[in-house]
């Protein structure tokens, strides 16, 4: 038995709830359990410097945590005067994410920044922000289209992402889906799957806690991860779905 | 008629929803209108420095924005590297309020940080944070003496906090309660008044937009916003209430 | 007795001195008692990106002070990597207020910055650099109608501020003009007070330091700081007048 | 042919020099072709505050590149005021492999820094340090032992890292070993493997540049990974048995 | 004949004034021509981390300007988030300069930090804040003395600062004392040199502006400076006993 | 006898590396005994902003030190938020005396950067960097001749540099040339001499360590000093002209 009493291959209980953010182009309120993460999607008149005159889109994402959505408050990033090297890693982790699913030259040189915010984390919160991400950003081109700014949605596919781990050690190590604080927390190895709708690979991080593991117990992470992002992706169709009147 | 279409003493509809942040020891879910403020109150073991040995408590506060909680997303103050002079400002007017709403000798060197994030700006968020930081702090506090942490419950009344301002020109200008984001714009000038449930001042904080203006017009300013006031207390004892089962 | 020695009603001993800066368009070294504010107006070719294009005039503050203007040495801000957020504040109220005094679609794209240093620290130094700042930034103005780069001079009247405070407790409680360091350290409750010679208010910040306070309180402290600034707004215009040979 | 000429499997001639560094108790300068990295070693007294008092030693890297490592000049990270989001991610990764090939109780509370920094960049640059660092790393162990400092050799095992990426499109995809800079540029996709000489998984980080892939694309690259590795290990090891005279 | 009009070797009109400071241990207000430094020295009870537990004092100096010290303004340093490549060199010029003038090892472990603010700056003002930040520390060191916080005066002689500079070209290449800042920004090299009283050297920094100079030329610079050095002493030995009742 | 046993005029044994760098259009990498600085210059198509338009080249330096360069392991100053006010200064040297030995008009508006980034260091490290930083830019303005994207070599000369310092005390003083660290440690007093192949100077820098000196014994340095820049510039010329097949 995991910790948290699910079955190895279950998600926590999760909702996505869009239209929470007042102002922005696409929005959407992603809780994975406890994990409650805002994801906003602003569209901005043009890319950055360095895309300029490539006739391409571009999606930045960036990503914070506010400073008592962890069980002991962490020092606000703002005051600190930068943000963490944890923060940069997940939000260039996100970007790449979001970009991968994408035509960025159907996009034309729009921008959209998509914010993600952890408002309660109780782990997965990357996870769950490319996950949440992908509908606000979603949602945002869905705006673009109505309002005749690129001509189709330039969507790909799908991108949504998932955490598993390795809990136990020796003979009784269990791959397990969708680590919560407390199983990330005890897990021997844990990895970010990010995929697509079709199973395809977007992006894998995986390391090892204490001991370098083989080579099979990765496998079955992987296999574990593409299962719940099925879950999630379903989900991610039906908000969009819901938000826009249309299909993702 | 007000731009809101409200009386000119009238609150814009709110609600103060406690609980909502999983971790902290008080939080606050503040709504005015359409602006939303996450308030939470973390418990610290210690004082900062500089009230060290004084046998004293403290309490800090921190106001933040996301990024797209504005009409225009605002570039997120950690990735500037940051907090920007408004925000400094602001927090340390909300530290000021709260502060006058505690007796810190009772206390004893315990120090409090209540976090004001704003999820959703439509004018009014200091004021916000100041009525739904008073709560968070409240229940945090409440906490602290059931847990015996402390004796006593070091209050020594409510702090709420309302904006109002003159619109119109010349002859036709009225004061009005609790600004929007559309009538802050248009204000010739505005203020916000820190208040306690009684009446007393803690803060005043008043400005003229365009023109100078008079004192009467000020006064009419200041009676406005005790009426305010008194709603706002009402509702915070009662979210005090609801949340530790006691009174404020 | 106040621990000046004043009258309640008592300015310090006050002086506004011209052209100490050899480079600046216009300058003032405002001493009010022992605290001493170096105001410079420095003439820039154009506004602030923000107000490109509408044909308007912008003031911006700066205020600092000298490490060691204080009883014990401060950190130099400029070494410390940042302005405190006091300093900030500061800098902004200073802004506004004189922003205030300006008819800024005469003046056309021209900024002036203000620079307040204060060399010498005994309480009031906000208020001093206001009082000053506006006499070095109307020699400016009076600079710019010389040569020609404006057509008229683009003032709406003084703009000077002064403190008041609550010393003593209970039925003992007064309220006194123009605090020093050790009054201020002493009072109840100060307020700054930014007004025309017309009387008129630009902007008010009053605050308890303790207990909150009644109105009848803050009417006390209005009242007087009108009549401290009448004096202030004569000795400004006699500073100008000097300077530039003609009228404020 | 892939543009280097190489054989799929085939890593680029390298070699691992010990001793570079005059004053550090491990160092290791390594080309992969023709980057460079030079690693050094510095064993502290002590561990970082967050580590104190657990019995276990530390290590952290930090990773650099000269300005001019790259084809054009980049910016000096500390006249830039940080360190870059790569720079960060980079260090977090190289940091995590070499603790991970250390028995930390076995070190007690000694911590070593490991720096890393590239004197030529062309493509591969993290996974050089890790097998470099990893090399300085056991160096400064291996002295410590010397020394009596701690009382066995806390090594569990090699860690080196290489990366693979995928070249070609559609049928003509083919994975391939060890990218330098034009390579890695032209790849479909590409992923950083950190194993221990006995081919158990310390890190994976994969990701699609383009299109995402598929799980058997990605099995190629950990395949071909695996078989890189055995050669750096070999090479790591002679490296550690020449500079101490002894075993790895 | 120079821009000035002075005669080779003549200093400029200068005057130092003790007491600007109303805080300070010791203060002097140092001009030379339309240079202004007001220089504070500021007792700190401890030196250093870096030097404590060695029975030695420590200087510490600080230098900055006024942002518009000069005939353009510049940015205000503290705004900017750092101080200027310029303003760190000179002031670590000042530190090394004011402590060779000290006996450590007499003063025991008090630390004294000397502020040298430029109010307007005409040239020279580095050599200006030399020479005024001994009459500072001086005053600061005397009082020490009389509160019998240390035994006797810890001074080793006086040190001041004079800049010299090549005016003209080939043959009319003349050696003139104490540059102006129109005439430093003719000169073909200028030097700054830091003297005793006795004429022994403390640090010389001699540059060419454009043509790389003669060592003759160096030798007639360093021939000026030693005789306007001799004037400067006199004239702090003077401000000191002014200031203390006794002799430098 | 001096510490490193040289005699009082020797250099440490020395060389100069053309080519270390694979990407810059200049390299140099100096060894002085045991320092080690590796140069580089990069050619960039435009001057900063500062001097554009004026028809002239510029020269920007910086400098760096790899955090374990020294005996003890010194802070990363990326890592560290800001470089060191040494490296500021140190760079400023270098590029002022890179400058002074270029003809900047015969350039045009093209900019070049030299990196020094000190490898190894025992003393003497900032001369290092301005002895091969003019070789490093010497290739790159002779790689710019025959790219035809300037007319003419734009050399005036060649510059290098040299510490001299003062050993020993009293009597038994002794100026000694081409300080190593163990020697710098001890000086009584040295210098930094930056001259020209002819002897020209450039820029000097003298300061006591301890006791102010003589005129004498800096007399004595850059007697010293002269004759060690013979020895470094042949080296240079050499060096300049293996990378080139021409001359310096």
């Amino acid at each position: 038995m995991r910790p948290s009493g699910r079955a190895a291959d279950a998600l926590r209980s999760f909702s996505i709830e869009t239209g929470f953010s007042r102002h922005a182009e696409g929005s959407a309120l992603i809780r994975m359990g406890q994990t409650e993460v805002l994801c906003t999607a602003s569209v901005e008149g043009r890319v950055p410097a360095f895309m300029r005159g490539k006739g391409q889109g571009w999606i930045t994402a960036e990503y914070g945590m506010l400073p008592r959505a962890t069980h002991k408050r962490g020092e606000r990033e703002a005051a600190r005067g930068k943000q963490s090297a944890r923060s940069l890693e997940i939000q260039r982790l996100i970007g790449r994410s979001l970009r991968a699913g994408v035509d960025r030259a159907a996009m034309g040189e729009i921008g959209i920044t998509v914010d993600c915010d952890v408002l309660n984390a109780d782990g997965g919160t990357r996870c769950a922000a490319i996950t949440g991400g992908w509908v606000a950003m979603a949602i945002a081109l869905h705006r673009l289209v109505e309002g005749r700014a690129i001509a189709r949605l330039p969507l790909r596919g799908q991108v949504a992402a998932v955490s598993c781990g390795l809990l136990g050690a020796g003979a009784d190590t269990r791959a397990v889906l969708d680590l919560d604080y407390a199983e990330d927390s005890a897990a021997a190895a844990d990895g970010n799957f990010v995929l697509t709708d079709a199973g395809a690979i977007v992006e894998i991080q995986a390391s090892a806690e204490g001991e370098p593991f083989a080579r099979e117990a990765f496998d079955a992470l992987l296999t574990l991860a593409r299962g719940g992002i099925g879950e999630l992706c379903a989900a991610q169709a039906d908000a969009v779905r819901r938000a826009t009147g249309g299909a993702a």
